[in-house]
């Protein structure tokens, strides 16, 4: 027992989650002159300061202690009551004790995966997919099947024919302007889904942090319309407010609501009370909806920005989603092209994205695509960036 | 597959925790007209909303975007910096880099549970010890081993015994007015059990949320400082200024460090950044210095109104603990003296108090003992609480 290495006593959910690829090819990204496109990152003038520090004083006055004390795990009831609303008009009809509140999102990810995973049961998840969510699922050692994708999102022909050959613990995705993708799953085929879902009583998670910031066109209602009882409608303040007030939220079925919060307390008892408190003033001020339309203008133009330089620059054989929000948007190049390998040479030029093999959980797939972030960067960096790319990717193919 | 139950698809951590007999039987605490000795909250009245409102404007100006964008997991830099000199005025002598910001003290318990705990290892607590720690831990599956305490704290030549038997994974423990007996470790005893954990090279975390709160004497040097290289130092500005601001704070060897960093990526991302920057502020504009007082007055008024009735009203053969500070007093009754079957005798005369038998890990222990909170009640109230309380207590012996 002596001069043992702490390192050693490590639990098998540790050691699960020690390296990360991804952080690796990352870390170069804040080198000095280097343009990123690789980030997920809202961009901090999109932040409403001056509306924050006047709903500060406004919680502390109307609220007084209760935004200081140890609150109810679920939440506060103002902000799960604010959240009706606002959930109603994406399409959600809810009353407030089905509403919870979490530690951003992530925290939802994490104890969606503590309630449901032993090891080596099966979880279903996009190709491609959210590494945040895999990186929160990992730990509890399930195995990931992944559904095929197209457009329109995940292919119901394919769901159908591993939930056959497999028993599911829940499935997770994003389904509006996803992560890494950009894409929407359609209305239509939301509907087949759902019915999917209903005829295996397939728990479902459907993450959408990104809804609120469309460009163009009209949303689809949200997956949770045509499969309630299945599903969980997760989202956030942290595109829509502020990523470091920390503060998600979720519509469950009850038993799922139940688990969840009986997981949530001896993690971290609930969420900040003061920044709920602020989130749903934010909400019923109406600050919120003075503000996301200023959100929008300036990521609606960067966005612009990316597409036409992309259009521009790049060469006739890649290809690229347009979706009507988000934050990002996919790249393929022809089958030959390795995007880890021009990654290195793309970062010799000071620009970074993320290479697709990243967002798939198997191995070998995506080696000729990559993620493009376009909301934290100038619309002149985006074009210079693109630019750049572009001549770098013209050397490798 | 139809038609299940998602209740059934529960994991075995969820399944650990579901039933807490504690949650149970305090249940009624809120019932009209109750005074509840139950619970450990901080008063509202020692909460510096004004400050709190000040500092929220005045961190806005100073850090800007910091205040909101995402950040690092291990914490906001001006916070760990700040907490430099904050723990150096209690004895622990340290770097930021060896200091990490937790989404509240818990949010380290279940951190460095999931980091170290794979079922049926063993850890070792106190008896009696603190209930949220357990609750932390428990999903984790470990087997407890209960270290024999008395007035000084846990006993070094037990800790010894026990670890010459089992292999333990770390030793968690509250060195000043623990939860729940109010007693504090002499440092004579620091020193004897640090040697110890030294030759055991034992992982410990030193959990000190009270410390701050001292109505009289002097406060001993943190266990921390005598094995600095086995010890993490954990503590909270839940008690030192809101706990709903959820924000804890860590002192760990660099491995620890490391390792609860990458556990805590996956789970939250990283803690609040706008209250980690408002508790920066309160310690560096004095703001912490000035307030402190004013808690410690309010505090040891209440204290010394529980010693007075419990000294006036109580029976002979029962005695209990003195502390410096902190938030509880330890009651311990004659052996017959039935803590569970008093307390539902206690409620119907509207005072409610936690029986002792909670606190142990194993069953069929401190039967006759149990734990008074006097910091959220008036003076008249614990007057009042305490005169009902012996009534009662007078019937059952």
């Amino acid at each position: 027992m002596k001069n043992q290495n702490f390192n050693q006593l490590r639990s098998k959910a540790v050691r699960k989650i020690e390296k990360s690829a991804i952080v690796e090819i990352l870390r170069v990204i804040n080198q000095p002159g280097m343009i990123s496109l690789a980030g997920g990152l809202p961009a901090p003038e999109t932040f409403p300061t001056k509306i924050i520090e006047k709903l500060a004083s406004l919680v502390i006055k109307k609220y007084g202690s209760l935004a200081f004390q140890y609150g109810p795990t679920e939440g506060l009831k103002p902000l799960r009551e604010a959240l009706v609303s606002f959930l109603k008009e994406k399409g959600v009809e809810t009353t407030f004790e089905n509403i919870g509140i979490v530690s951003g999102s992530q925290q939802f990810l994490d104890l969606i995966a503590r309630v449901f995973i032993n090891p080596s049961d099966y979880i279903a998840v996009e190709a491609p997919t959210y590494i945040g969510a895999v990186d929160a699922f990992s730990p509890y050692q399930p195995k990931f099947l992944e559904i095929k994708t197209d457009k329109e999102g995940i292919l119901p022909s394919d769901l159908e024919k591993k939930l056959k050959q497999k028993k599911v613990k829940f499935l997770y995705l994003v389904s509006t302007f996803q992560n890494p993708t950009g894409r929407t799953m359609s209305e239509k085929r939301r509907k087949e889904v759902a019915k999917v879902i209903k005829k295996f009583n397939l728990l479902t998670i459907e993450d959408d942090p990104y809804g609120s910031l469309r460009y163009f066109g009209k949303s689809p209602l949200p997956l949770q319309v045509f499969a309630p009882k299945q599903t969980v409608y997760l989202s956030t303040f942290s595109k829509i407010l502020s990523p470091g007030l920390r503060i998600g939220f979720y519509v469950a079925p009850k038993e799922v609501f139940r688990l969840i919060n009986i997981a949530k307390q001896t993690v971290d008892l609930h969420t900040n009370s003061f920044s709920q408190l602020i989130a749903a003033e934010y909400l019923l001020t109406g600050d919120f909806k003075n503000h996301l339309p200023k959100i929008i203008e300036i990521y609606k133009k960067r966005q612009e920005a990316m597409l036409e330089a992309l259009e521009k620059y790049f060469p006739k054989d890649f290809s690229w989603t347009k979706p009507e929000g988000g934050m990002f948007i996919w790249v393929e190049g022809p089958k030959n092209f390795d995007s880890v390998k021009t990654y290195w040479q793309a970062v010799e030029k000071k620009v970074a994205y993320v290479p697709g093999c990243y967002f798939f959980v198997k191995q070998g797939q995506g080696k000729n695509t990559f993620r493009l972030n376009f909301t934290n960067v100038s619309e002149e960096k985006i074009s210079e960036a693109i630019k750049r790319l572009s001549e770098v990717i013209k050397k490798n193919i």
